[in-house]
């Protein structure tokens, strides 16, 4: 049965949000016109306003009100370390581990030649541009632990060691309270690689 | 840490959508935000559009653009037959069957008297309205086989016979193709107790 045009379109729409079948698409499209009326136009107005109101943080590219990002504003944070990552969310990830109080580089991607993802589509160039301004003592590689990500810590590694600065990349291994028996062999492989002396 | 306020806002009404918790919605947020913005303009379009556009069909209450759903607007149905279901996902999913070209009639949620759900908001003297035209000959119970479902379809029920047309439910038992190891009991029950002669 053929749905009637403006309800078509609401349904495309969900569909194309990342994770949202067809099938889920329809059942939200007619909550949101049933019962949720309201939820829809909040929706609709939050979407407006985000998209006019957020852009990027001038400094890591965060997502951000203004010129510069809650953290980047934030003058109490170490300015001699600079944790590199993919996405906005891997930042919130780290914040909530509580375990880190410098600075990000948010690469908002990996990359990706095929895609036409390289070293400018990544803001590298802003990056060393930032690190030759000196504060920066080392540059913290969090990319994720993935072949693109491998690829990307590797690429921007390069270029930090040509200036002299340290270079780290976040340890990969068991996770904290996992047990050895549900592990993948890739992980193990990496948490045996990377031993640590106990002294 | 804090999202800047239009990105809060914006994680917020997405969580406020059915099913879809903190963690997604920010997932989602950030996605429309970054590589999706073009999908985010045309959801919040669509969501304007759909509001304005989408209203309810004034014969059986289901979405519509206009005065009448696609449905009640075709002429070739059989109009003796009326199906009684709770969502316009209902119809969807009795029309997607191929099994059924009678009309419909679309309860809009089952009653539930501590939500103030009675027969007044499921349109039920609409409902007895359109029997009294008279072109009814059955009305078919097609509610969901939950006990508000159920009880809903006996309340209606009654409400038919004591109009002499002739009332029917839909059929609960064994899924077609269904295994019986697999079948739970409740289901197994209903099969049972619904057994036909074979002849």
């Amino acid at each position: 049965m053929k749905h009637p045009p403006a309800l078509a379109r609401l349904i495309a729409a969900l569909n194309a949000l990342p994770g949202v079948g067809p099938k889920t698409a329809q059942r939200l499209a007619f909550r949101l016109l049933q019962e949720q009326r309201a939820a829809a136009r909040e929706l609709s107005g939050a979407l407006d306003k985000a998209l006019e109101a957020v852009g990027r943080c001038g400094r890591c590219r965060m997502l951000a009100e203004g010129p510069l990002c809650t953290l980047c504003a934030l003058p109490a944070r170490d300015d001699s370390q600079l944790c590199v990552v993919e996405s906005p969310a891997d930042v919130i990830a780290v914040e909530n581990s509580g375990s880190f109080r410098g600075r990000y580089f948010v690469l908002m991607g990996h990359l990706s030649p095929l895609d036409g993802i390289g070293p400018e589509q990544l803001g590298l160039p802003d990056l060393l541009h930032q690190l030759e301004a000196g504060a920066v003592r080392e540059v913290i590689l969090a990319t994720n632990s993935t072949v693109e990500g491998e690829a990307t810590a590797h690429f921007i590694g390069d270029l930090v060691r040509a200036r002299g600065i340290r270079i780290s990349r976040i340890a990969h291994g068991v996770p904290f309270g996992g047990e050895l028996e549900y592990v993948d062999g890739g992980t193990l492989a990496h948490a045996l690689q990377g031993r640590k002396d106990l002294d």
